[in-house]
């Protein structure tokens, strides 16, 4: 590998890119402020028994493991949760509840690089802690939806299920935690017969797997008639239709609020462990991956040593938002650039340059130096090929004066200008 | 190691300081914007063959390196200079002179810690490439003296040298580079002795050792002063003559610009190995370790395989800029807490209560809505110790009227208002 490019799965981004990957940031912390949602930052190391507690085979296969110098087996975090909930069984653990944290930040996994898929990506993830009831995840819905809105995506679903609907039936089965994980692994990659296979092999009865089996096909855009059929389905398991209740009570709380395109879909799982609920993802038509996704985890808290604390969260896939907004032919242009540029005619009058520009820059007019002592018809050049609006030339006769040539770029004139006056002049032609 | 706590060195943030280090950021990113610099976003993970590469033996023995899972040799960048190096040799290898580029974010490295010195740590980090002038060097420090004031730093002061004056004298007496480096390493550290052993053997003449001794004494406030000593000791070294004056030159600038508190000081080195001329580091009396620190770095694109390409650049240290603003009591609170809070009276009424928020919400106010289904009584009491400013109570009878009671917490008031009437009548309050 060359020493001289990025490695692979990680990348750069360009002024454009980064300025694009700002702007959906600016906007997460919007609504996290709206929602009343504080930041956290918490560290992009962390200890590996930490994040591979409860992240699930799939994550913990592709995490970042690696001794540090004091031989601690430390990882790069796959994700926020596990950090967010460290703090609370830990530093906020006597906080009053709920508590509303976000975080913004980095994550890392060693997946097979793909359109939208890279091994250091980007989310907002907001996580509210202390509640159980359906309010806290139709909150947690409403502001992912708000946040799509706020960045322009059109076009956005929701696909919603309860993983403890499905739990309740292999629960009520007696099916061991690692099969019952193992299986949701594989249904999360949409692997059904061998998520059967491997409940088949831990002991369902007949009954079950058929109730399982017709289960996993329920899938539909009306709450009333999904939820109706799976109803009848779940009619003797009292264990799996509480959650299925739930699951109603939120989607009713956010369909009255907001009029979002939610497809609910029983067979619908995710590969983080620690899910106990409603769990959902957010599709865009022009990608096949979730540029979202989130879910309740009710045991977390409390299995990092800290008091029982029901929880709901949501990962925002920040760069995979921005390549949804790019598929969508968004033509924004987030770049702030420098629109004066401030040039000396020659070189002892370097410091006076230097000088108006500082000048400039106080009264909060961004300016560009000439640093590279090129001729003044150079620099003119390279200021209309960047779209400067204005250069401030400085040279000897009007600097006697206590003035300089202000040109102005689009309409190709350019004036005699009292330094005094120039800030003024230049925020008064609003540019 | 607990897996419940952050691993040593690794630290969170929690939303007072998390608030803190954000508004230092966005200091960061308004003087980027006043000088004309765009950002980019380059990975946590590099190659370490390209980290590794002019880092210097100290930055290098304390890197976060190890295997990735396809073997390859990577490391967590302890610092953002090698990327954007990388850049300007490859992708932006075209762009027309001079690039003006930022970063933020966080680095690695395997330090000891102590007060204000972490293992993870934040740097807003500007980089001014294709300039071998002055006026260049003179704004990376002008920018940075321009956030050191935006953040509300006091007392803050300058050390400065030029690489290149201590290399003239070891070129001069043809020492080889390993032994160059190694004498700066130790320089770094204040440790002359060794630094002076090591060129000793090296075999430096007589006269040079003597030369090298007295200059590494040399140290002031007043330009005039030290510049003059310096150069009446220098007077037959040409190569060291140049860089000295090209200091001279750059001081020059920058005091004519900004009134800074500024020391020379020859015997200042940088671990970096980078560093090819100015070189300068910030503090404040309050802390011993540099709150920021950068230098001309004229060969280091060339060592990428890009075209040779001057280059002068800084680092701020954000997180240490943080500890000194709090060392000098800075008493702000950047938190930007919610004031409302949405309390439905009784449970039925929830969907109209999460109603309400997210149309108060789409008012641009931010609201919280209540989630743990407290009783009024308890709702009100956690809004009157959290300082929120109104609440909204949703309860039947308003509601059959289309209004709500709207609480001012700190006038313990409360009013009916209509609900078509609630956001403009909170907007009023000014909260």
């Amino acid at each position: 590998m060359s020493p001289f490019k990025t490695i692979r799965g990680m990348r750069d981004f360009l002024p454009e890119e980064a300025a694009m990957l700002r702007f959906i940031e600016s906007k997460a912390r919007e609504i996290a402020k709206l929602y009343g949602y504080e930041e956290i930052i918490t560290p992009v190391v962390e200890s590996y028994e930490l994040l591979a507690a409860k992240a699930g085979e799939e994550v913990r296969s592709r995490m970042y493991v690696f001794k540090d110098l004091g031989e601690r087996m430390v990882a790069l975090r796959p994700e926020f949760t596990a950090s967010v909930a460290r703090l609370a069984a830990t530093t906020l653990r006597n906080k009053p509840k709920p508590l509303r944290l976000y975080c913004i930040g980095s994550l890392y996994r060693y997946d097979e690089p793909q359109k939208g898929r890279f091994r250091e990506f980007w989310q907002s993830n907001f996580e509210l802690m202390g509640s159980e009831k359906p309010e806290a995840d139709a909150e947690i819905i409403l502001l992912t939806s708000r946040l799509m809105e706020a960045i322009g995506l059109k076009g956005y679903s929701f696909k919603i299920n309860n993983i403890g609907i499905i739990r309740g039936i292999m629960d009520k089965e007696k099916l061991g935690e690692e099969s019952q994980n193992r299986a949701f692994q594989l249904m999360d990659k949409k692997m059904y017969e061998d998520a059967l296979g491997i409940i088949k092999n831990a002991g369902i009865s007949d009954g079950g797997l058929k109730t399982l089996k017709q289960l996993l096909e329920i899938k539909g855009n009306s709450v009333q008639n999904v939820i109706g059929e799976m109803e009848k389905l779940l009619e003797n398991n009292d264990e799996a239709l509480k959650p299925l209740q739930k699951l109603e009570k939120i989607l009713k709380i956010v369909l009255s609020t907001q009029n979002l395109n939610i497809t609910i879909d029983a067979g619908f799982a995710r590969g983080l462990e620690y899910y106990t609920g409603m769990i959902f993802e957010v599709y865009v038509p022009e990608l096949d991956i979730a540029i979202a996704g989130g879910g309740r985890y009710d045991r977390l808290v409390e299995a990092f040593g800290g008091e029982p604390t029901p929880a709901v969260g949501v990962a925002h896939g920040l760069d995979r938002m921005m390549l949804a907004l790019k598929e969508q032919g968004a033509t924004l242009d987030f770049r702030e650039q420098c629109k004066v540029a401030v040039v000396p005619v020659s070189e002892d009058l370097t410091i006076e340059a230097v000088k108006i520009s500082e000048r400039l820059r106080s009264e909060g007019i961004p300016s560009e130096m000439e640093v590279v002592g090129r001729k003044i018809s150079k620099s003119l050049e390279d200021a209309d090929r960047r779209n400067i609006a204005y250069v401030v030339i400085v040279g000897e006769k009007e600097l006697k004066e206590e003035a300089v040539v202000l040109r102005d770029m689009r309409k190709k004139e350019q004036k005699v200008i009292k330094i005094n006056e120039l800030a003024q002049k230049i925020k008064a032609s609003g540019i």
